[in-house]
């Protein structure tokens, strides 16, 4: 097969998004606003925008997207007003064009990609996070917007002096969510326990103990109260009651990355540090590590076999409970003796 | 007996207040704030209340709320000097007057009866909150105050663009209880933990892993480092350690009401699912769910009698401790074997 | 030994800090800010220091603080900057030079002592805190900054009436730590669960559900998801799990203090009432309390002997967990037998 030199591709990029910065004094990006981040754009408007901003990272001129919209007239309305409106405004822009899915270069490209996440354009594990944290900086927080971790003294001196409140949120490399975007179909009890790169699906009530790291998702619809660890996917019609746990890769779970199916609880207080297939329950108090010992029982109460919890990572029916007498911990299914007996040797 | 029929009742409403609201662009109004509501009005201020606004939710003009004013004379002060002082801002006003104690059927009375409960004019479970959640708009909740949930991104694109900081502290149907009010002797260490619609008794200290829902009490004096659910009122002098948890009705505690009496302690990370008596004591880390095996032993230690702990619900005088050694569930008490069977066959 | 009296001690202060104060409508003292609060200071700069303020609390006039700086030409330049910058703006000022660590006599002396722990200036346990309860009036903490509890009311009417908002962060006598100082090479995820007073080593990442009271300290590098309570000290590399416990001295764990040694971890929803050595752990979701029976374990696996938990205060190298065939609460340990039974009977 033959490729002629004057054949090209079409055009196509993995993600695009105009935004604004916001730079510490050393010139250094420590904040982007993306308000219509994009996936997989193709066609001309993919043309439009490699013609305009290059791809890449780079800070456009306000006449430079004007001309853009301007030339872009099949593009999404919203996309174009969005980036009409941010062009009209004081504050420094920034163009991010990323041909492919590639492992993190630059502040801006990191920022994109948890927008991406929080955006719903992207399922956890599904981007390319490599060198994220190196391209996020630690940043103050602050009832002013970002300031960088260095300055905040000076500003803090400044704002104390001239009598005015400068309110100190958090000093972290990711900040709220709620601040750059709130999808449809949420409720957010505490803006403070989401953070930027969360991935929330419509029909998501996260109540004031929730949690969802980056990088992380309750499909929805799900009630959390509980923390859902990076990496971890929390599936429809499954909650976490209060305080509940589940065991993130950093923190002694080891490489179990944990999934809860669908029509999962995981109650107050409880937690667990393997992965739940659908219509698993652990009860109010219950910690499951990879490593626990459990009697498994079916669907007539009776012992089947002792496991690890890990062996009955990603099954299905079962209840997890501590009896109350022996301190066991059973775990009980609607599967009969046989039929579990088969099934767990599958994992053997 | 006969009443004629010139005889008219005199006036009463059940609860009174005047306050402002925010609309979004739609018109809808999406936030109450009403500083000095009332309960159980009668005599000559009720006439004047109904003469002035009428029954039900009014938007009266300023010059209605001055010519009230006006005419109230033997009112409260506090009510008086509130009302003038709202009438006099450039704010949109509302007037709420019920005769009754109705299902709620607008978002100025759904307002109204959470500030009922967090003024400590009504105790959790004595108001009637049907269709409370029908009425609360989902909102977000900002540093420029509420903001319709369908207008926040552009909200949040203005701002951006004008390199102005928006902070989105939640997106919810309730409020923060403390940008309303903050009763007389009370300790708030994180007020993003308690929602408009709680009651918080004098002497009530919550902690910042505390958390108090609407329509739940401390009735204070307490110590507060876990959750109080919806529902559950937490007596005098009772302690919640960090994390302890009380289980709602919307979560696995099925149908049973969780209260705790006078002097009982949670321990942290423990929880329950039973009402307590007074005196209880729930050691650290151990739930109690209303299915719980628990073997009772009495004032000397002695085995009397295996249970579930819903058996157990409302009792007093009882310590919950799981043996280290067998992994069982006691439940120890300071009543001996006879007395304890007796106690124990009440509830059978 | 005679000391004649012409002899005179070089001057020396326990600590020194200049600071904007902000008052009630009383008059009363609700806040202080200290940017470069300083300790043990002798030499010329101490003379210079009670020459210009005196010893104790005083509110010097900016001229007097502007001749102080022109005086202490040989002082960190740090200090000199600030304490120009404080005196050339419209705040009121305080300066607070203490003789020696006494018990607490003033608000802003009990600033100043939070300000110390903050700044890494004295470790937790180190400074003298009578009655530092006394002297920190119980403050609402808002986007305005701090406004007594009793102005509270007539601020939120204020500020409603002319369509403002105003957020009420929380109503207690601890403020948060961030709004004061970040010690250099932390994150704060959630600025809200660190109270002023707390001590954050270099390294420490404090998670959102992570908190550390005042008089508490990670040392530093430490990952904290739990909670650290009032006098508790967690050694570095020492990580606590999200919601791990930490049991003070004032909710059940008695008068034994917690520490935690280095290269410890209490797993997620976990907890201990006992002092902890070096390289322990306890598994995610077990509560030890100072009077669990526990199994102990020997190298081997053999159990040892049975002991109560607070009998364990302080070793090193153990590994709590309960078995989940027997809810038996093992404690293992790379120790053999013997050393082991000496080690313990060392208890006894």
């Amino acid at each position: 097969m033959t490729i002629t030199a004057t054949h090209t591709e079409p055009n196509s990029l993995f993600a695009f998004a105009l935004g604004t910065v916001v730079r510490a004094g050393s010139g250094a990006i420590i904040d982007c606003y993306f308000p219509v981040p994009l996936r997989d754009v193709g066609g001309p408007f993919a043309d439009q925008i490699l013609e305009h901003f290059g791809s890449g990272v780079t800070h456009p001129a306000p006449e430079t997207v004007a001309a853009f919209v301007a030339a872009a007239t099949g593009a999404p309305a919203t996309v174009l007003s969005a980036c009409a409106e941010l062009a009209a405004g004081p504050t420094p822009l920034v163009a991010v064009a990323l041909i492919a899915d590639t492992p993190i270069a630059s502040t801006p490209e990191a920022y994109l990609k948890l927008h991406l996440l929080s955006h719903r354009l992207a399922l956890p594990n599904t981007l390319d996070l490599t060198d994220l944290f190196a391209h996020l900086p630690n940043v103050a927080w602050t009832s002013d917007g970002a300031v960088a971790v260095s300055e905040l003294a000076a500003a803090q001196r400044r704002a104390r002096t001239a009598g005015r409140h400068l309110e100190v949120y958090a000093v972290d490399k990711f900040p709220r969510m709620t601040n750059y975007v709130v999808p449809v179909g949420v409720r957010i009890a505490d803006g403070s326990r989401i953070r930027l790169g969360a991935y929330l699906g419509e029909g998501t009530t996260v109540m004031h103990e929730g949690f969802i790291n980056f990088n992380a998702a309750a499909l929805g619809p799900n009630m959390v109260e509980g923390r859902i660890s990076q990496g971890v996917i929390v599936g429809a019609h499954s909650d976490l009651g209060g305080s509940a746990s589940t065991m993130g890769t950093l923190s002694g779970g080891g490489s179990i990355r944990i999934t809860l199916g669908e029509h999962c609880l995981i109650g107050a207080n409880a937690g667990t540090g393997i992965p739940l297939g659908d219509r698993c329950t652990i009860e109010a108090g219950l910690y499951i590590t990879a490593g626990t010992r459990v009697q498994v029982c079916d669907a007539d109460g009776q012992p089947v076999r002792v496991v690890k919890a890990r062996d009955l990572a990603g099954a299905s029916d079962l209840l997890f409970l501590r009896n109350g007498l022996t301190g066991q911990i059973e775990c009980r299914t609607n599967r009969r003796a046989i039929e579990l007996n088969a099934l767990l040797h599958v994992n053997d």
